[in-house]
């Protein structure tokens, strides 16, 4: 490979992991959040789905998409990504504690 | 709902949407990023696949979900997930160029 190439794939590379180590540490702490959302709707007896808060954040989501020029069908594919692992998560805290 | 509990929900969905936000945007980034790859590669030849990046990747981003105390099987999903929008991406441009 050309070493200018190699050098500017290095460079797109190198920007492409830093992105995703900040990726990753974003999920965790969202994750760390809808942890706390789980235990406060158990303890206060609310319904862990809301129709209404998930049409809204797909919304927001979809708009911000837009303004960051990326596409909004994939914010929402992407949402719905997350928030299957956050029901996941639910059930196994609901499955923990019927044990 | 409790005027305590309404407050903490209200807080914790605050939260997740500044989350939120940095994650679009930062996949918006990413992109980019994974574009000027294509364009790179299409340039100098290169092949769009790189096994041995991939897995790279992969080893690399379950090692920061262990520190992140998130399940490193979903880490690879989730990349799993961006990658095959990038590959959608450069398969567009593959068309466009293509007509």
């Amino acid at each position: 490979m050309d070493k200018e190439i190699a050098a500017k794939l290095g460079a797109l590379r190198q920007s492409i992991d830093n992105v995703d180590a900040a990726l990753v540490h974003m999920l965790a702490e969202r994750f760390q959040f809808t942890q706390q959302v789980g235990r406060l709707k158990a303890q206060a007896g609310l319904p862990a789905s809301d129709k209404q808060r998930e049409a809204d954040q797909i919304a927001r989501l979809r708009r911000l998409a837009e303004e960051a020029n990326l596409d909004p069908a994939f914010a929402e594919e992407f949402l719905n990504f997350i928030v299957a692992e956050v029901i996941r998560h639910h059930e196994k805290l609901a499955d923990d504690n019927g044990k």
